[in-house]
């Protein structure tokens, strides 16, 4: 494509993106209108990419960072002829495949949801580890930038985690168009604040006119002749750009233009301009499924072992048994156990450091490439990454996240290491599947089992060893329960979980001792929830108590309530979770202090059953 | 002090941080040997510090991000006679105030709980911006960080923060020990690489050795004396300095020496030197709260203003008449309507940009100094900054959090900038307040009431307008709710709030005219809940009906539950939530695809009331 036919396909991407956004009453023409040519010039003479084959293993990867400028991605799908003009007026409608922002769930040609700024560049290098260090495929990623998203921290990580993995294949371009939605950015058109961010962590830079094409094509060719270091295009441009009514002016952030009509006139008028998007060479995916055998550790009932050395275990023999699982962790894998596998499968182990943002934005980033990522971190730092976890949950990205540390039962070291909100923040994720182990079987076959499920899986490990209850061939699905005690004569039903199985089991015997018979249901599937065992569970024995390391909102005891929102009656239900903030003090004085412990299980259990007894 | 003090003061901080980890049986002795010199020349020459008025308005900031050395910082507090011996050994026991990470809840003289990694410096933003621009008080704040924790994006938001703002009264000290938690850093000993990242974001940058107390001393004065950028001193450290066993070796981080008695013997034993820390100058509180009346907007009953733009007024009118109020947004402002505030009150306004971590970081250090911070964004993108809300209910701060644009009610924009988990994410956070009113007078009430509340504060706005039901004059007290609609022929309780109480009252005529009597209560206090009147409801009506627009875990629905997790009969419920992932559609059409929109309510309470009859 000539230049000036450049120029005449950059002004049919504003007029669609103008007429997308008039068409829906909503939308962000003037932040698709400034990186038009950015757009243009990459479709047209960059970008390799099959769009009747989306999963073509040598495409290239082009991801919208800047998420609201969905009528530019729009208008350039139209422009490669992956949509008609008529889908392309159905932006925002209810039904529509165009998306306020873009999502991988309605189209395929978007390989990770955007809308949550700063997110783009950080999945980025994931697909750039995975094109670098497994897929061997000489693709490009392409991360097309605001300018006002250079602000969030998990930029940073991932220009860090970028510099420091040379990775040269990956683009990342910056439509500095010096206004943010409120109002200017804090560095307006001064690209050296950028330039100078980049270079210190590593990266070529390269700064342009981002409105004349011949520029941003030179730059771009420079990105893809730089070798040994990821390169940033920062492209000065104009927001509202071509329409003089709203070039470069303040609050006009996410509206259409005032004047749709007058502004496709000043621009040319409506186009059909297609282009020929260059073919990605051929290539094969290299990861095939090594399908082995899995050999899980095995451990004799009455061992004790630790759930996140399970974990690490079993990660290390999943990886030996499947050539597709791949692990991430955020420099502490000598607690979490990730170390396992990073011994036996060093190729397939990625040390994100201290970045909980871009370790799991660099799990999505590989799952998209079709591994199978297990990022693992404290539970608690976990909550870090919160934005990004709901995000990959909006693209439906497969990935599973591993919490170590979970609850006041780590001991000394205090509130700060505690995951306390895990599991709130994990089941309110759509979609999300929750598991927490008790024991190390139970853990091997959750770790196995997780690889096969849809979307957002976690799991939760607990510092401290605790015995083996189950059997090495033990099944445990997931949505199920284990009942581990039970009998005619049960009065109150305790439900537990992770460490407080085991003081559950505990404070059940010493209430038989009593001649109080309790049943003991070990909810290691929190979400799904097994509503028929509960629901047994709550008519044989009227009374449930459930008992969590874990704050009181929003883990278990909500939990076990999802059995019963459906109307029917439901049962008497005691709670015991974390309601104090813990200081330090050792595991077992923790368990006490919390009142999650066998002891005070059982003081709550004879005050239940009393109270039965007196109704 | 003079320098052969120094490196006496400097041992003897090394011997009792052994001493302290040997007693505790756990801790992190190695990572506080390395910056011993560091502490010592800081509280021995620079540190202006009054150990018995830690609220003295010209003190020094102190924090610790690297909280894990606490051993350290208990040293220190030791020689300046802030602590006992005795004490000093009690670290990391049951009940003792010298936790495993420090936080201020358990010692006066710290200022904000550390012990997740890259918290330290961006809270310390918000107290330098308070010393610069509010204060106007010349008291330093100084950040002692770790190398590990420069890998977290938080600390580039802080950076690019500080150096916007030329914070020349914070300096961030850089202990470069070359050991992460799980084995060498990124940049090792590299010391150009950090002095590159942060002299990119404006950053006066000195190179040090870290155990040559003079160099240290020179390094302090040098930030001292920089005017117009804040300074970082890079200190090249060794992990475990002084105990050749120890010394830059790996594999022991976060454990006690193997040999106390002998490390003690290698490093001179123990010794009782006493530091006259300098006193700060006489210093005034400049922010005397200037307690005007408050006057409130007033507005029509039946006036359609949106709950963002009744926050927006309120925290304006609050800030005048209250003159502790401060307000921070994310970049945001037009659309959280924070922007009020801004025009009245520029000089307690602080534009964050797109940098959610540094914005709640920045009202905990606020907020550390005695202001009323209100800090405000799309409820989605709290989500990016969990970590710090968490770590900020362990540091009990009193800060105010605003999430905008809740929900699917949002419309067309998608998923992505939808506010769908953050009612559970708050609501398992410690001692939290979650507030969700649905109309402006509620807003405004609540607004205010807010800022006399303790802990983490929440409230949930609202994109689109919504009806005013109540009056001015309408109170609503914290843990309250207000039962819009009542008789004893109800047969069901709705339970709602924000824009679901809309719809349940509109559901409530339509079944009215069908003879279905319900009742209707608004649960503006999410947590703490009305059990009260939730069970009175109960008892009545004997079935409640949830519906909210937030995700079915960790909501309204599980918050219902909780007024009934004490042991006793618990009514039927059905819960209403958003339960699919939503795409691009109007406010109508999103609310009725979910399933909470009036017609949706009413659909279901025909079936409950049929199968209560039919039972």
């Amino acid at each position: 494509m000539s230049d000036s036919e450049l120029d005449i396909l950059a002004r049919q991407l504003r007029v669609d993106s103008v007429r997308a956004a008039a068409a829906a009453g909503s939308g962000h023409p003037t932040s698709s209108m400034s990186a038009a040519e950015l757009m243009a010039v990459l479709i047209a003479r960059h970008l390799r990419y099959e769009f009747d084959r989306p999963d073509h293993p040598g495409n290239d990867r082009f991801i919208l960072s800047k998420g609201h400028a969905s009528p530019l991605l729009y208008a350039a799908y139209k422009a490669a002829g992956a949509l008609t003009d008529e889908e392309l007026l159905t932006f925002r409608d209810r039904g529509s495949r165009l998306e306020g922002h873009p999502t991988p769930r309605a189209l395929p040609w978007v390989e990770v949801a955007t809308g949550s700024l700063g997110q783009g560049l950080p999945v980025g290098v994931g697909m750039a580890l995975s094109g670098k260090r497994l897929d061997r495929i000489p693709y490009r990623v392409w991360v097309l930038c605001g300018d006002s998203e250079l602000a969030e921290g998990s930029v940073w990580e991932a220009a860090e985690h970028a510099g420091y993995e040379h990775l040269d294949n990956l683009t990342a371009i910056v439509d500095v168009n010096r206004l943010g939605q409120r109002g200017p950015t804090r560095h307006e058109w001064h690209l050296s604040a950028y330039a100078d961010r980049f270079k210190a962590f590593g990266w070529h830079v390269v700064e342009t006119d981002g409105h004349d094409a011949d520029a941003v094509d030179r730059a771009f060719q420079e990105a893809e002749s730089t070798a040994g270091q990821p390169t940033v295009v920062l492209a000065r441009t104009v927001k509202g750009k071509g329409v003089a009514a709203v070039e470069n002016r303040e609050g006009l952030h996410g509206k259409p233009l005032p004047d749709a009509d007058a502004a496709i006139a000043e621009l040319g008028g409506v186009r059909d301009v297609r282009v020929e998007v260059r073919r990605p060479a051929a290539a094969r995916t290299m990861h095939a499924v090594r399908s082995g055998h899995l050999e899980l550790p095995r451990h004799e009932v009455g061992d004790a072992v630790a759930t996140r050395t399970a974990f690490g275990q079993a990660l290390a023999a999943l990886g030996t048994a499947r050539g597709d699982v791949v692990a991430l962790d955020g420099e502490v894998g000598d607690s979490t156990r990730s170390e396992y596998f990073a011994k036996e499968h060093p190729d397939r182990f990625f040390e994100c450091y201290i970045a909980e943002q871009q370790l799991v934005a660099a799990a999505v980033g590989l799952a998209a490439r079709g591994w199978v990522p297990y990022a693992s971190t404290f539970a608690a730092f976990l909550t870090r990454a919160y934005d990004f976890v709901r995000m990959a949950a909006v693209s439906g990205a497969d990935i599973n996240l591993v919490g170590s540390h979970a609850g006041v039962a780590i001991g000394q070291d205090g509130p700060s290491q505690m995951g306390l909100e895990d599991l709130a923040m994990f089941r309110a994720v759509h979609d999300s599947t929750v598991l927490y182990p008790c024991d190390a079987h139970q853990t091997g076959r959750l770790v196995a089992r997780m690889a096969e499920l849809d979307g957002v899986r976690y799991l939760r490990t607990s510092r401290g060893d605790t015995p083996v209850i189950y059997g090495p061939g033990e099944e445990f699905p997931i949505g199920g329960s284990k009942v581990l005690r039970a009998s005619d004569a049960d009065r109150l039903t305790v439900v537990a979980a992770g460490v407080t199985v085991h003081e559950a089991l505990a404070a059940a015997e010493m209430l038989g001792r009593e001649g109080i018979a309790v049943r003991v249901v070990d909810l290691y599937s929190v979400k799904p929830v097994d509503r028929a065992t509960l629901r047994e569970a709550a008519a044989r024995t009227g009374c449930l108590l459930t008992v969590e390391d874990h704050r009181a909102e929003g883990g278990i005891g909500d939990a076990v309530m999802d059995a019963f929102g459906d109307g029917r009656p439901t049962p008497r239900v005691v709670r015991l979770a974390v309601r104090t903030m813990p200081g330090s003090a050792t595991p077992a004085e923790q368990l006490r202090s919390a009142g999650i412990d066998a002891a005070s299980i059982a003081a709550a259990a004879r005050l239940l059953v009393e109270r039965a007894v007196v109704r």
